[in-house]
This record gives C-alpha cells, structure tokens and sequence, in this order.
C-alpha cells in the first residue's frame, strides 16, 4: 500500500485503451502487416489530405508553443456551430473536455451521474476528483433518462450523457434529451458526449449545439477523432455559455492543444466530401457486420456510432475467450468485460475488407472456442 | 457569480501565455515575418530535422489513438536515463506532469510547498485540487531551501522545486537539492522540475534522475519543449519509484501524448549535435544579452537557462511599459508582473540576429518610455 496520494485515487482502476497493433505483433508473434484493428473506433480512412496539408503548413511553427488560445481554430469552430469563439473551449481530445468537466466542476465528497455501460472515462473522470459516482441502470443497453434524472441528488453537479452512446451505439432522440434537461436542476452541469455525432443518419441530426443557448448547464462535447480521422493528433471540443466556459478555462491546461492538431482541425472540419465518404463506409459496413452477425445467429445492439455491439456466447468468459482466438489471427477488436459486458465485443466498423477478414475470422473463432460448437 | 463548480476553481486566474506571433501581428498590424519573439523560452532553431523525419514516418497512422503506454519512447527514456520503464509517466509536455502530480498526490484541504517567483503552474495545479499553496519568500530571487524544508506542515503532500527556475533562471546545486530530499517526510512528494536542465554546464549537470533510486518520494520532471525544439508537439515524462509512477498512470489521460510528439521524441533524444549547437548558441546569447545589459546599466539576475530576467525600471509600471514599447517594434518578450516582478522582464535568448534586433529595440524603448530618459 502507498503512503501517497488520496485514498480515492490509489482506488482507481486505469484505462484500458485498446491494444496497439504494435503490441499485438510483439506479443502474438505477428506481422503488423497483416493485422487487422477495428478496436478503437478510428476511422479506416485514416487522416484526410486536407489535414495532412495543413498540417505540412504549419510544421515548420512547431519549435513555438501552440497558441494557447486556440484562436483560429476557436474562429472556425465558431463559425462552423453559430456560437461565439468564447463559449469554446478546446481539448487534448475529447477525453480531456470530459476530464475537464469534472475538475472544473466538482469536489471531493460531490456526486456525478452517469449510465451503465457508458464510457468509461466518465467514472475514471469522478474518481479522479474524489466524487461519488451515480450509475444509473441501462435500459435497452442504453441510457434511461428518467431514471437519470431521478438519480440526481442534492450532492450532484455534474451528469455524463453519451449519445450515440460508447460501447453499446444506443440512441437518444432529440425530444427525450430536451424533456431531460428541462428537469435537471439548474446548478447541474450536464455535459452531452457526441462524440460519434456525425455518423448519425441525416434524419436523426439535431442542432445540439444550438440548445446551448437555451441551458446554461449545458456543455455539448465533440471530437476530431472519430470521423474526422485524428485520433493521433488529440483534439477535440467543447461548447457552452460563457459562465461554463470559463471555468473550464480554468482548469484546461494552457497547452492542451499541440499545433498540428490545431491546423490539422481547421481543415478537416471543413473536409465535407472526407467526411461523406467515411459516412458511406459506415453505413454500408454497418450492414456488412450485422448481415454476418444475423447468419451466424449472435445478438447485436443496433448501433448508431461506428462500431457494434456483438455478443460472443453465454458464458462470461465469451468475450475474452473469443477475443483471445481473434488476436492470434491478427484480429484487434474490444472486449468490454471491464464494461460488465463479458460476453460481449465491440467491434469499429473498418473497410470492406478489413470487416471480411473480422467475419472470417470470428467464424473460426467461434468453432474453436465455443464449448457447443457443433461436431 | 456563476452557480458552477467549487470555490477554489472559481478564484483561478488562468495562465498567461506568451503572446503568439499572430496574435501580436493582428493587435499592432505589424508583419508577422518582421516580428521577433523571444517570450517563451523555445529554441530558436525550432524542431531538429532528425525528429521531421520522425515525424514523416509516424504519419500514415495518424488516423489511429497514440500508443496510451507509450512503449517505444518509454523504452528510449529508460535507456537513456538509465531506469526501468515503469518509472517512467509521458505527460503532454512537462506541464501535464506537474498538473498530474497535483492530482495524484494532494486533495482538497491539503497543502503543497513552492517557491515565490517560480514558475505559474505550481500555483495553478495547487489551486485546480483545492489546495493550499505554501509560496516561500525566495532568497536572491532563487528557492531558498531551507525554509522551504521549515515550510512543510501536517498538510503537505507535495513540493515543487525548479532547477534551473523560470522565470528568474537560478540553480540550485546537487549538494543542496540531496540536502533538502534528505529532510523532507517520506509522505511528501517531490516534483523536482528540470525543464531547462540541458542548457546547464557540463560542470554543473548531476544525474538527478538517479536519486529517484534513493528517494521513493522523489519526481525528477523533464520536457521536449525547450532544449529538444518540440514545444508545438506537447511532450515531457516524469522519473520515479514504481508506487509514485502508478499513482501518476491512475490520473494520467490514456491519450494525453499524440503519436507525432512520441515519434519525435524519440529522434530527439538521440540528437546529440541539434542538443549541443542549440547549447552553444544559448552561451553565445547569454554572452550578447548581459553584455548589452551591462552596457546600459540595467540590472539582470545571473541565468542557468535559456532566458535572463532583466530589470527596465524602479517603478512598478516599467516592466508593461517596455514591453508595449517591444511590441510596437515587434518584439515579444514576457512581461513577469503576475509573478511579483512588475520591473522585471523575462527575455528569452534566441539567434544572434534575435538577440541583437531585442537590443536596439529595448534602447529605443528605453529612451521614449523612461521618465527620465536625458532630454
């Protein structure tokens, strides 16, 4: 046992990020080559010439620290969303918007809620600052709002919604989440995680970001690191009323933002036809997946993000038995035991054939490891 | 008032960075290839050409998350300094070492030790956990240690010590600095933060990475941003024992170091002949800028970084005057009036042509804003 730190962070359990494809050759023994990574939601694309365009540009800046300000990306940004560049607040991906949120808004001894089965930075998040974390059944795998805004209590100051949500791909209309922030106490900050917004279908995009406007304790979270194809390069936002932004502003390390993810946003943000051609990928591997999914006769959680929820087997060593049989034929996907999903993987959509080899190799897979696997 | 978030996070003034290029060219109108920008202590020969062809190569998987354990660098860092790579924590430059420290280490009610006149975030970090700050009266603008040791209460768990410090350049030596750990409880943490450590003599350098063997308690902190020119790629790593390095990987944000700042780092850190003509460059400039000082009767603090805080005037608002006098000629320099030292600038030491276009513009600065400039 440490004689250092809090009590509350010796307690944490760390992130488990998904394997590099780097680690998996080293440990299996594996051509990186040859290995497959649908694992981590990225984009199969990769980063988009716009980017790495913009990128070249601004290389040669890159011995100056990043403008700590974020002032031409804040403009876009603003530009981009119909807001002003001061209800922006810019983070080192979203994940620090989300890390942000709680520093700059909660205490010791104070209460954040969250869903079962959301992502799991929003309980690393509470734990962080010492709070107590309020996790509210799932429902359909899910978030049940209702019972969400039951669960705030009078210690609450914060509350974590994913939609779609990571790992299940569950949706929230835009009706449900208006009613819910209707009934959350005005000195509850609720931060709206969208962080696969834009593989949402057209019909079921709303201005989520206009409704800033309307909640004060509102704090619309995205990031560049799903659609937009720049995982690697950490950037990712926020947009509230000024009163939050503030705050967070407070709190956000003053170099948050490296350079070249700061240009390399301006472009992609405006990339439409990257951004098409990723939708399109998505949509028609969505169907690639649950059509396999269907044959094989696994249950699935319909998804609206990138990625599918897929259940492996009865037994609650499924998901790493399966996962375990997928890497050693250079397969990278994400088991969610740590999710309280042990029989579930979650799989990101990749490129055609990427999602051929997954279905390929999940076949064998399951005739190897399931215990009921016909003779 | 806003209604959101603790007290103690509503009380932060956030950090002032030194004023980017551009910003400065929009203020003034003036062109940003004229402008001279010697205000944040970065390497004037910006990112070594050993670490673009990192870079380059690290690109094509930019679509993908960084490596969250950081494997490659770490086992570059470990070889280099000589320790295990699980005593080794990747921050997104040293900054996010010293924010993850505060986190790590200190809560809400508890106390944390550092210098008067020593580098910003220490208060930043002490205030964004609801800390106390314990800011020890400093001794010829330097830390002065032994009151520093006095200085530790019941209720401090961490204690930031910089060597070189920045803003005002002292050092403290090996002798002292053991003395110190020698007297500070096992409990309390020490960050002892190098960041201008490369640019010391070659008689005054010590491998103070290896005291974290005899001090569990000991964090020996470093970064790319300023001797390795990789301040816009955001890249810095702490040294400890194993029970502290946990503890700082608990709070650590999985993603907090972009692919790009990994790869070129690595390169960096082997680029012995970038490291040494960037150190003979800051003797060289050291040698101009106190010369110049000299010359015009001003007095400067004895520097072991690569900066000298030079004092403009005996009023309180000599140093903003002179340094809007700079920057009408665009020269941007950091004015240290947040840091109790409103006589004082901070000039960082850039190429000879830098150095010397600083110096004409800080005479002709002189002449228009001094009171008493000879008619």
């Amino acid at each position: 046992m440490s004689q250092f730190g809090p009590d509350y962070v010796r307690a944490i359990a760390p992130y488990q990020a998904g394997k590099p494809i780097s680690e998996v050759a080293r440990e299996f023994g594996l051509d990186e080559a040859n290995i497959v990574k649908l694992a981590s939601n990225e984009n199969p694309f990769g980063v988009p010439e716009s980017a790495k365009a913009a990128m070249a540009a601004a290389a040669a800046e890159l011995g100056r620290y990043p403008d700590a300000n974020g002032f031409e990306l804040k403009a876009a940004l603003a530009k981009r969303y119909d807001v002003p560049a001061d209800w922006i607040t810019l983070g080192n991906g979203s994940n620090d918007i989300l890390e942000i949120a709680a520093h700059a808004f909660v205490q010791k001894g104070q209460a954040v809620v969250y869903s079962q089965y959301s992502f799991a930075v929003y309980a690393l998040a509470t734990q962080g600052v010492g709070a107590r974390g309020i996790v509210v059944p799932a429902k359909n795998y899910g978030h049940d709002l209702d019972a969400m805004a039951d669960a705030i209590d009078a210690d609450t100051r914060l509350v974590y919604i994913a939609n779609p949500n990571n790992p299940t791909g569950t949706f929230i209309s835009a009706a449900e989440i208006e009613a819910f922030l209707a009934k959350v106490p005005a000195s509850v900050v609720v931060v709206l995680d969208e962080a696969y917004n834009e593989y949402l279908e057209p019909k079921d995009q709303f201005e989520s970001t206009q409704w800033v406007r309307k909640f004060p304790n509102l704090i619309v979270s995205r990031t560049f690191s799903k659609a937009y194809g720049l995982a690697g390069l950490r950037v990712g936002f926020a947009i509230a009323q000024p009163a939050v932004t503030d705050l967070m502003n407070r709190i956000r390390q003053p170099f948050n933002v490296n350079s070249l993810a700061q240009a390399a946003a301006i472009a992609a943000l405006n990339d439409k036809a990257f951004l098409q051609k990723g939708f399109e990928n998505n949509r028609a591997g969505y169907q690639q997946l649950t059509q396999a999914f269907e044959e094989l006769g696994l249950e699935y959680v319909p998804s609206y993000g990138n990625f599918v929820l897929v259940k492996v087997g009865d037994d609650d060593d499924a998901g790493a038995r399966v996962n375990v049989a997928l890497l050693k034929q250079g397969v990278i996907v994400r088991p969610v035991g740590a999710y309280g999903l042990p029989q579930w993987l979650r799989i990101s959509i990749g490129l055609p054939e990427e999602n051929a080899r997954f279905v390929e190799a999940l076949k064998r897979a399951l005739d190897t490891t399931s215990a009921s696997a016909p003779s």
